[in-house]
């Protein structure tokens, strides 16, 4: 088949996702993302509606794209202008993009309900707002809202919208299943009719309120779409847009259809977490292909075949994506995923070992208590090095107390952490202050080592902190669970802590985290030291 | 089109997603829900896998179904044994079900690779195990693991493991999209041709890996399968089974198959929320159908028109699932959401008010510091007011101190609240212990308010408490946002609080929330008495 155009529109209709929001600098960041991929359209936003938007692409003038056309998107012109005359229309001018994105009515309900204009008045108004830009020297996209719907409801109407915009010079006609109700039957059938009418592009906008989102567009592209449009990671009003995530490796990798440089489609997860990052949204671990969990195993037959053959239970190969494989560890997974798990440690054991089943018993309490290890593997590491007997102890902590205080209703509280523990004997007792009680006691806990691991201890730096309320089997009183990630130049690591006491969770994964850290560092030194002895 | 039977494998299936495990009570629960809704199989586990499996079964003997089947999950017996000499093939038996699910290799790959048996050997495998159920009075599903991949590579020997099910007396052939990497159009195709083969009942079992597992299924169902397997919320290793509560709508509503009883459709999000609340994991918010911002609209343009007409921008009407419509409030959202919330308050203002442009620059401003008012509306509700100077204040916070103690490595934390408020002029300083900080804190401003709001006070009940961290725009120090929602006997709010410091910022959601709850019965008391005194 021939090559699909990826339309992104993250930046406008992404961000009208629930609790997603871009400053204009999360928006330049993103484009320039979406450039370097590969992208060839990169819709900004809406110039006029938002001052984001205005700044955005008054910004983004400076920069140089090497493969996206930046496109500035808008309504057509009101009723009551001529676009000419219209200020909004002015604005996307204004915007400086070689490329407009014109969103009009094909559905005469909404002519009706919501424009409140006569149906001939609404072609007119489709007509005027393109031909008008494409006097102007710009390329035209014209996004027909709710077009299968407006095709459902009155079939020639809606051809008639996309026609005006083909004869007023659009050069593609975006078919677009606004409120994400259409099945890909439907949207399959509809638009080989579209693409045996006109000579123009044809291009699909599909959302995902029936979860068809990607299988809607999938549909156009066999029916002869060839642009698609579509968000990262599907983010986007209500149930999210047509997520590009699974488009392009779909389209690449199964139907054999190009749409960016094959060196992109290996930073697909890396473009899926840069997003979510700058969104500040926590990422969805099950998405596809680009899920932290897309190539996770956890039944434990699962593990088994997946070390025979990948092929047995992966779709792709997951470094096609830049995705990683990972084996899941928990009671239910199973004595596999220890034995794998342990293998990475250099243990060795089988899965009939004594030791196996009483590591996993282990596990399920800590399970029971809320626990959970699937996204914790350095405080995995830790229970199975005490459980086998290779365990060393890198401090004692004797106690400690934080105090958190509010003087007045304006005033900002005041933390405090005071702190005892002991290596090998020696005992430090420390005090610090921080932003908040978790970084308090890090303070402590940095200073109270320092005299011991000095060295170590500078280069691991705390880099993420979540919480999440669970609640314990037990059925009583709500749990915390802290997961902390820290790194140094050449690793990062996560830990776990449970308690009923958040600062004591987080204290369990903290104590975890600064002593993984540092052993990581004393086994190395040992290692060195011991290669220097046998020489 | 006939009527479609619903096989529900959140149980089985879906216990195998990351993050995810359920104890025996777990399951029971889940397994009345399911057949209070109209589930007609309920795929319980696989019994003898996990002693959680086995016990599930034993306790389930003495449960009364009203509608659905239960059913047992086993692999096809092992290459050395027979069918009767298995004792995994026992405990399948043992389990007590009348309905027994074998899934059996139908890719030859997996035949070799991982069964390392010969085609013919696992051939006999398949036709001995269900035979031998058969004879023993089960009804016996047979799940064709891989068997769309099995069909790509060796036509002939897939179908004829299928065959061999079906003369065994299998009353279902369940064609398992194991890894989740076909395409519709394959799916559709290929089940086609097995429909028009064999005379017993074909069934689908589809996995989200390409995020087309709902369209998947829906292809199978067109081309003449009857039986759809899949989990509630989508919940399955890597990227989940196909989602029933998308396509349970989907089939019943937009497809016109039976597939529940008419009055459960509308049960649909209360059985996703309690799906997840047993399972112990955070609602996915984008859902189709039965998310939460599934029928939410964020956009001013969008939000003007679903006032106009729904069908403007909502596929089908919420409540026909259970779902209801939100107006998001953000600075973003522009002045019709704000015109919305007030009108729901009782304020009058146009979009063109200038109170209307300053409450939005300030919840912009609170946005930057890393407010989000979308999951709470009840904080939001005070900002308007204050805003608007309708605000009454409940207390004055004068000051508040918490220390938390853990005085040996293996001692409980000790916490401890001291709080000093004012009201009317009058102080209160109290002392309270609890779990937690926040706890402590709860506890200790009850403590202060009992003497002035005592009866009311004691209806709120502390319900939830979510915690997140937040980069602020600022890009310096991060944020904690906690969320806290409560409830009397006639609602429940939410309310949010941000800070570097979480106990701060545990501190303000708790103060809107206790006050917005006494702010609601007082505001009711006042009205009872204007009412009297106007009589």
């Amino acid at each position: 088949m021939s090559a699909v155009t990826i339309y992104d529109t993250t930046l406008r209709d992404g961000m009208q996702g629930e609790g997603i929001s871009f400053s204009e600098e999360d928006k330049l960041k993103i484009a320039r993302k979406l450039d370097e991929f590969g992208i060839a359209y990169i819709e900004g936003g809406w110039p006029g509606a938002a001052p984001t938007d205005t700044e955005f692409f008054r910004r983004a003038k400076d920069v140089k794209f090497k493969n996206a056309k930046l496109v500035a998107f808008g309504s057509t012109r009101r009723a009551k202008n001529t676009a000419a005359d219209d200020p909004y229309i002015e604005k996307l001018l204004q915007a400086g993009t070689s490329v407009i994105t014109i969103f009009g009515k094909s559905w005469d309900l909404h002519v009706r309900d919501v424009f409140r204009v006569s149906l001939e008045q609404n072609l007119e108004m489709i007509r005027d707002t393109v031909s008008y830009l494409v006097a102007q020297g710009r390329e035209v996209i014209f996004d027909a809202e709710h077009f299968f719907d407006g095709y459902k409801a009155d079939r020639a109407y809606a051809l008639e919208t996309l026609n005006a915009a083909a004869e007023a010079g659009a050069s593609c006609l975006v078919l677009c299943d606004t409120n994400g109700g259409s099945l890909p039957h439907e949207v399959e059938e509809i638009t080989r009719e579209v693409v045996s009418i006109f000579n123009t592009r044809i291009g699909i906008h599909a959302h995902n309120d029936s979860e068809l989102g990607v299988a809607n567009t999938i549909a156009a592209v066999k029916a002869g779409a060839t642009q698609v449009q579509g968000t990262v990671n599907g983010l986007g009003e209500r149930c999210g847009n047509a997520n590009l995530c699974s488009i392009i490796p779909i389209l690449q990798l199964k139907m054999g259809i190009k749409c960016v440089p094959d060196e992109s489609l290996a930073r697909l997860v890396e473009l899926s977490r840069y997003v979510y990052e700058v969104a500040n949204i926590v990422p969805d671990d099950t998405l596809p292909f680009v899920g932290a969990s897309a190539f996770a195993h956890k039944a434990g037959v699962h593990a088994d075949a997946v070390e025979k053959n990948p092929r047995t239970y992966e779709h792709i190969d997951p470094a096609l994506v830049g995705a990683t494989r990972r084996i899941l560890i928990s009671s239910y997974a199973g004595g596999s995923n220890v034995v794998h798990m342990a293998k990475r440690l250099n243990i060795d054991l089988k899965k009939q070992d004594p030791q196996v089943k009483a590591l996993l018993d282990h596990v399920a309490e800590l399970e029971r208590q809320g626990y959970s290890f699937e996204e914790a593997e350095a405080s995995f590491e830790l229970v199975v090095k005490k459980a086998l007997g290779q365990y060393r102890k890198v401090f004692d902590l004797k106690g400690f107390r934080v105090i958190i205080e509010k003087r007045g209703p304006e005033e900002q509280c005041i933390t405090e952490a005071t702190l005892k523990i002991a290596v090998d004997g020696k005992e430090a007792f420390t005090v610090a202050e921080g932003d908040g009680p978790v970084h308090a006691l890090d303070n402590a806990l940095r200073l109270a080592l320092q005299r011991f691991y000095g060295k170590e201890l500078s280069k691991i730096k705390l880099s993420d902190f979540k919480v999440r309320v669970v609640n314990s089997r037990a059925g009583t009183a709500a749990k915390v669970r802290t997961l902390i990630e820290s790194r140094d130049q050449e690793a990062s690591w996560s830990t776990v802590g449970v308690s009923e006491n958040i600062i004591e969770a987080s204290w369990k994964a903290l104590a975890d985290s600064v002593e993984y850290g540092l052993l990581r560092h004393l086994e190395k030194k040992d290692a060195a030291r011991s290669e220097q002895v046998s020489d």
